[in-house]
């Protein structure tokens, strides 16, 4: 792929969406959501996605503890189904494994996914192993609304709504960061030789948001049974690529203030204010629900959240606005996109 | 794994099926079948099935056209379907793309899927993508069945019960043989440099069963909407695998009938009649219907069915006698197991 710059991810999804034929009912959300969407019997949803963990990708080997790769793998898709505010019920893994693998560590990541799937009450319902040079886990992952409960999806938003960010933002493209440059998570703490104790203590958090990211799955519940939100997705390849998805769904466009972006206090620490709004708009995988909210609806999320649950950064504009970004000065400029494409997959920040 | 011998892949799936929570209901077939079965709404049912196709391990690079490895990405997942006669509907797709794959190349390989995904009315509803050192396709496949109609499971079979298959075995593997040999498919046929025209007619055949096989959809769905198995599954591992399958899933033993068992012409053409018996019995791929039908259903299996649809190979028998191999001289050995094992895959014939 990487030969022809032209494509990237998003226009491959689009193709690839008008190659398959065309699903009717009862499936409600096709391909281009953070997941599909699939009426059964009466009243009743579910919802499927799917989502992989890569070595050499995703991860490389040997960076950190075989559970945590475990947990992630099911963590990254239980996002997608906080996004749509679904309860996560069932999921099918498949597993791609390299001849050198020893059963132990598998056991091990296995064992760190369980755990995750006991939390968040998942039954691993099928799967299927294959040989493979590299190790991969790809799970999909089926969730299910109550009778009533729409999912919240990328489209809805509407010009005038708020965009709130469900945290702060950049702390796990900072987290892989420190992985490049030498820290390691051990027996639960974050580890480099030399380091400050400042350091460590930044460090920790970051990595834990990199390496243990924690899917929103109440928030979005709550938002989807409350109908709090017009628009919702979840943020894994970063703010600058993300938001342009929802937007794009919707037919809008937006305007983020740079000054209200929540930066992570530790990546300020760790590399100064400057690269912490560049991760905050460019990072990938923090795995914050990115909301839109009617102004009308503003003080019933006030009301039902806890206060700063969710947190503005901007307004949505009409689509002719395209994506901009409102700087400390107040000058608006055309926001630049570094996200993550996983066909280009070079990191930008 | 290959270092740890024990560790087979039915092995792996039990101890996988034991780390995670038990699924209650509404799933009513979890892991260990050919797919997991969900009942939705008043009296109907999803089933969900998940298979890879990986480089290096289920085909080569460049050993046949691009759209023939998407064809066959879908069909060895709809297969797990037809073996439990559930009508196919919606798809989600994972895609693994290396660096070096040109677009037009990637395109080929879905446009042979979205073929296939037409001729048998799936839907592609999502999926998701990401960069790879080598390429594969895994796909989750959703299908349906009607309102009372229950699907055929491995679990079933009953002492005295005839064992049947759905056509010839052993093509497929041969297919297998014949690209490793040289022999290509281009153009709507088989090719190789100075071979024979009885050899092509022959090629012809295997590779076709290699490449296209062809999901035995319309025959499982007859018997299961007229309940005429007792138990079934789907022959991709070869019959010495998957048969011990069946019968621990049933909790009894086979005797098989090597007189009976149905060689392919082709096959015996290409490799003689002792090399066919040996592929019949270990070789992968067939994607035959296994079928297990009680005594007293044979007669409306016959009625309904075009003669020779199913052909029986041998009995089921008490789960203390094992599986058994009946050789032409009325002999009764054990059957020795060599099909495929996806964690140790060396082509045992």
């Amino acid at each position: 792929m990487s030969r022809d710059p032209v494509w990237g991810e998003d226009d491959l999804v689009r193709r690839i969406a008008r190659i398959f034929p065309i699903p009717g009912p009862p499936i409600e959300v096709p391909i281009g959501d953070d997941a599909a969407v699939l009426r059964v019997g009466t009243g009743g949803r579910l919802v499927l996605t799917t989502d992989q963990m890569v070595q050499g990708v995703h991860f490389r080997r040997g960076d950190r503890p075989g559970r945590l790769l475990g947990d992630k793998a099911l963590s990254v898709n239980l996002s997608d189904l906080a996004a749509m505010g679904a309860t996560p019920r069932w999921a099918l893994l498949s597993l791609f494994l390299p001849p050198r693998l020893r059963m132990p560590d598998l056991l091990e990541i296995l064992g760190g996914m369980a755990r995750r799937a006991k939390r968040c009450r998942v039954s691993l319902i099928g799967g299927n192993l294959t040989a493979s040079k590299t190790l991969a886990l790809d799970l999909t992952l089926i969730g299910s609304f109550p009778p009533g409960v729409r999912p919240l999806l990328r489209r809805g938003a509407k010009v005038g709504d708020f965009i709130l960010v469900s945290g702060s933002l950049g702390a796990s493209a900072m987290g892989l960061r420190l992985l490049d440059s030498g820290w390691r998570w051990r027996s639960g703490s974050a580890f480099k030789r030399g380091a400050s104790k400042k350091a460590t203590r930044a460090a920790n958090h970051v990595l834990r948001r990199h390496l243990m990211p924690e899917p929103e799955l109440a928030l979005g519940s709550i938002l989807a049974r409350r109908r709090l939100a017009s628009a919702a997705m979840d943020l894994s390849d970063g703010l600058s690529r993300d938001l342009p998805r929802l937007c794009r769904a919707s037919g809008v466009g937006a305007r983020v203030e740079l000054a209200a972006l929540p930066l992570d206090p530790a990546v300020v620490t760790l590399a100064g204010k400057e690269d912490a709004l560049r991760l905050a708009l460019h990072g990938g995988e923090d795995y914050r629900l990115l909301v839109a909210v009617r102004p009308s609806r503003l003080a019933a999320v006030e009301k039902l959240l806890p206060r700063g649950r969710l947190r503005p950064i901007g307004r949505i504009l009409p689509g002719k606005a395209g994506i901009r970004l409102l700087d400390s000065g107040g000058k608006s400029h055309r926001l630049p996109v570094f996200g993550y494409d996983h066909l280009h997959p070079v990191r930008p920040v």
